[in-house]
């Protein structure tokens, strides 16, 4: 006969967790089941991408994704406690897609040797080892330029070797992999030594951002979005920011300036209106970014329309090129939104990243920075931030607590990391099957 | 750019951790990959339970299974920092056995309104609502008996309602589930009304105790020890319990007694061979055990062969009948592990019990009593005990820290634990095909 357990508390850490978001969570805590139910149901039909991390912003009245990342960096940022959760989703989009693989292939950026990021490949080789896979890292790189040895902080060294094509399999010097998972964006295109390839290619080529748009994976989040408001009787407006799409950009020759200062003007005026509807006082903003880009390249704040017709030739060269060098055509403008959540007395911003492996929500941080502005991007070249691992996971609220406890907000922040992970499946299921490889 | 974070502490909890195994559990940390790629490779050939309980033993040189149950309850008793891992790990479970399952039909213990056996099926039915799925609790117990309310603490009330059958599906009213769960052990035998179902039953009919053997599934685990310890490099005495069988005893007319007394003979000859070349210096005693026996009824401690030469009736009444009135034909003789691990200033006695769902481990908790020796069983009806949750998760060994270390002691009871999954594994597999449902 048992007793009541001696020690059941969840232990508390301090995080960043200060404003109220009350409403929202409160609606997410009522109608968990309900949520939940709607997720499995979604998964059963639309087979998700390997892992994902999603960027949010959080402005108290609203929650939103701003960017979702299928080649995510920075599983070194996510709190140890939770690995065993990263080990078991890991084993589970493993075999869901290749089940009898026993060798992993994991393809990391090129072009960095940024310690960091290679703290960010020690912890995914780390997490694949525990869920019982044989790991090695096989560089684009051709050549001794893909050969070299990364020290991490734990005195362990990453082998980089360069990828090696036989026929149809990709491998390095004695290690045929069952597949190959990539950690590299593919901003650069998709390159031929991983095309047509026997074995499979996790996330797919046609998912890099050589190919993918932002605007697409935001105009299947605002059908998702609908589809949960009307779920559980919210706005949709207040989980899925405001966007336009602008085609044909060149900032350098200042071709199609007119056209997004006109859709600058229209998202501007659109998020006035309901930041009037909701008696919200703040100016509104709108962030301007190439369609196809990652790592904060190519990303502008903007409040109003005419500054995007004025901009200077540094503004104007900072947003045509991205990374690997490709120049900006399509650009997106979306709603800005505030970032609401601060920390310590100096009132940090911190800003929420989810990581999910499969559909899992496996964890995640804030990135903290006392200098910015709660209206600008925290993800960008050169910015320096700390990263703050969430204190618990984002998939054990508590009904018992105030809907603003910490296991609630975590709670609150994976189900809008969950509808972006499912906007990213939508994507996976529209690419074109033989660019799957 | 990410600094170092700022808070990556894994909270340390008071455990019962006070005993050395620290030989057994640096083996173990040393091989950790090549002891995750072994069950990584067992998995895939081996489909496993829905879900198992391990109870362990710790006598400090020796870490062993002593009982495997597939139909664990004492889900309530799990730490509920580490739910997210059980939802994970159903949601691979029920995927596993039925890819399009939304609803779910759990089937409880008939007999008892024991308060704390339904704080464990409230447990269950909130993981597993949390894992996306619908779930009704149907009952064994026909017409009105099998309709009552059980009041949890918690304030919730689980809904108890009949079983009703239409063709080959069984159900509750107005609920037709894709698959039966059970949470009932089958001591008196296979239900009727479970019988050739369309719907996937999970565990399996056969796995019932009044089909299973506890010798058959220590057989397999010897098998595999012998494997792992191969692997490992170290003695598999050191994790696996010594055991003999007797068949056809009857307690009532002391039939098979001497057979018995031979068997328990041997088997502290067996275990003081062991203890002299260890330099053991404490005194061998066994366990005999009823083979196909639950709830730790029909469980004796035995120092010497003559002990079961004389019973008394008594003594004789309670090894006699388990379970639902079962007779006890077939005992088993299992070398007795001393429990090493004590807690507190009273020295209270600390027994491990590990949980996993599908393949993976998802928590534990310590059977913690004051009053019992070390070497008596500590799940005895009418024993009061009070469960202390695992403070961390049994999957996530810290090489940095000592070998006992908490994560490291917890690594080493998911390790053994799993070796008994493994070894259930194996008596579903040489389970009868018709009978798996």
């Amino acid at each position: 006969m048992d007793f009541e357990p001696m020690h059941q508390a969840v232990p508390h850490l301090t995080t960043a967790l200060t404003g109220p978001l009350l409403a929202l969570e409160e609606r997410f805590l009522q109608n968990e089941t309900l949520i939940e139910q709607w997720f499995h149901e979604k998964w059963l039909s639309t087979p998700v991408p390997f892992y994902t991390s999603v960027d949010l912003r959080n402005a108290g009245f609203k929650l939103a994704p701003v960017d979702t990342n299928l080649f995510p960096a920075g599983f070194n940022n996510l709190n140890p406690a939770f690995h065993p959760l990263c080990v078991q989703a890991l084993q589970a989009a493993v075999e869901r897609l290749c089940p009898q693989a026993s060798r992993i292939l994991l393809v990391p950026e090129n072009h960095t040797r940024n310690t960091f990021y290679w703290e960010n490949v020690g912890a995914l080789v780390m997490l694949l080892e525990r869920a019982g896979y044989r790991v090695r890292v096989g560089s684009l790189m051709t050549g001794e330029a893909g050969r070299y040895d990364m020290a991490l902080a734990n005195g362990r060294t990453i082998a980089v070797e360069p990828l090696t094509r036989a026929g149809d399999r990709v491998g390095v010097a004695g290690f045929n992999p069952c597949l190959v998972l990539l950690n590299n964006d593919l901003s650069a295109g998709p390159p031929d030594i991983l095309q047509n390839l026997a074995q499979p290619v996790m996330p797919p080529l046609s998912l890099g951002w050589w190919n993918r748009l932002k605007s697409q994976h935001f105009t299947e989040y605002q059908t998702l979005a609908a589809e949960f408001g009307a779920l559980t009787g919210i706005d949709p407006w207040l989980i899925d920011p405001i966007f336009r799409r602008c085609g044909c950009i060149d900032f350098q020759k200042r071709d199609g300036e007119e056209c997004l200062a006109q859709k600058v003007d229209e998202v501007l005026r659109l998020v006035g209106e309901k930041y009037r509807e909701y008696g919200i006082t703040q100016e509104p903003f709108v962030i301007v970014k190439a369609d196809a880009g990652t790592y904060g390249m190519g990303i502008m704040t903007v409040r109003h329309a005419d500054e995007v017709r004025q901009l200077n030739r540094k503004q104007r060269n900072k947003m045509a090129v991205i990374k690997e060098g490709q120049t900006v055509q399509e650009v997106m403008v979306q709603e800005g939104v505030y970032t609401f959540e601060t920390l310590g007395p100096d009132q940090a911003v911190a800003e929420p990243v989810v990581y999910m492996v499969d559909r899992f929500v496996v964890g995640g941080f804030y990135r903290v920075h006392t200098t910015r502005g709660t209206d600008e991007n925290l993800n960008a070249p050169g910015m320096q931030f700390r990263s703050l691992a969430f204190a618990e996971s984002c998939a054990n609220p508590d009904g018992r607590q105030a809907p603003d406890a910490g296991p609630n907000r975590f709670y609150a922040y994976g189900v809008i990391g969950r509808l972006a992970l499912l906007a990213a499946a939508r994507e996976l299921q529209s690419a074109p099957k033989e660019a799957r490889s």
